[in-house]
């Protein structure tokens, strides 16, 4: 039989343990985005979240893991998957969620902090393939629904079409430096609900 | 009444100056792939091209606007711009190219420390910027000379296109690591083309 009971201070839904592990989270998601993924130190966000820096430590040996796991709980938040009842729509509120989160000052600095610090760190690297690896699994569920609804072919692939609908986000941020808007991302989400393979294509 | 012959040992096409300028770049290309933008440096790319560093810097006076005419002077060679007579086909074309180009070994280096860099030097990326300014300019034709035929609407997005086509590619190059092969590239060329709006739309 197996104990469903948490630990003492773990994972327990409100408890103590679960609201540290909130306030750590979001304290590096602040420190990420004021100062970016170098110059972020477990030892700033202990500060901001009004832990010991051990309390911090013991649960995220290290740095990568710390932000991996910020990255994702943001992301939960602030860009959940929409389930309007309509592909394009849904598309397009996803679209201007991203847009919304890379595209403040702030969100900006935190996520080309990481994809740069990704590009010399295997560690972080691996910890982000992990997080977009999961965060595309979850979005595909927007093109799992619109072929259960019969807008689209089964044969769709809900991979490739969450990967086009972010892609000009992020080639915006990391390359062009072009404006990302809530225009680019109804533009973007009409050309890919209209390119995806409808029935009978 | 302008002159058009050029100063001696200035951009003579096949001239000394034009054979030491694409040495240069070829050599800057080369060492970016080999160890990165960080680890670059003038003295490095002078060795690999054969010509003294004072040559290097008196035409490029910083690291940043020779490794951006090393880039430029790159996909030019390696990314032509495809001229097939069919929207389809040209944004297979070019998505393949730019699979060879950015899924190597050592392209997918020079790209992600490129990019990595940029998240840090605002010189950096300014001219990529630049860069990619023309680069979406260039490649527009696909769009322009589609409209033309009477393939797509004449108020179709030419940059919003191309942006769509290479964004899974760099989201999987900066984002997921997910692999980047021509299936990929041939997919995604297909959701774009039938995705952009058509005459009558």
């Amino acid at each position: 039989m197996t104990n469903t009971q948490p630990r003492v201070g773990e994972l327990r839904p409100g408890g103590r343990a679960a609201r540290v592990r909130a306030d750590v989270l979001k304290a590096a998601t602040a420190v990420l985005e004021d100062v970016g993924y170098d110059q972020m130190t477990i030892e700033d966000v202990a500060a901001r979240a009004g832990v010991h820096k051990t309390t911090v430590y013991r649960r995220w040996p290290t740095k990568a893991e710390l932000v991996a796991d910020a990255v994702s709980a943001h992301s939960a938040e602030v860009v959940p998957v929409p389930d309007s009842g309509s592909l394009l729509h849904d598309l397009q509120a996803f679209a201007r969620e991203i847009v919304a989160n890379i595209g403040s000052e702030g969100g900006a600095r935190r996520s080309r902090s990481l994809v740069a610090a990704a590009a010399t760190s295997d560690e972080l690297a691996a910890t982000m393939h992990m997080f977009w690896h999961e965060r595309l699994a979850n979005s595909a569920t927007i093109v799992e629904r619109a072929i259960e609804r019969g807008e689209l072919a089964p044969d769709s692939d809900p991979n490739l079409i969450i990967e086009t609908l972010i892609g000009p986000l992020w080639v915006r941020l990391l390359l062009t430096g072009e404006p990302i808007d809530e225009d680019l991302a109804d533009r973007v989400a009409e050309l890919v609900a209209n390119g995806a393979p409808g029935i009978g294509h």
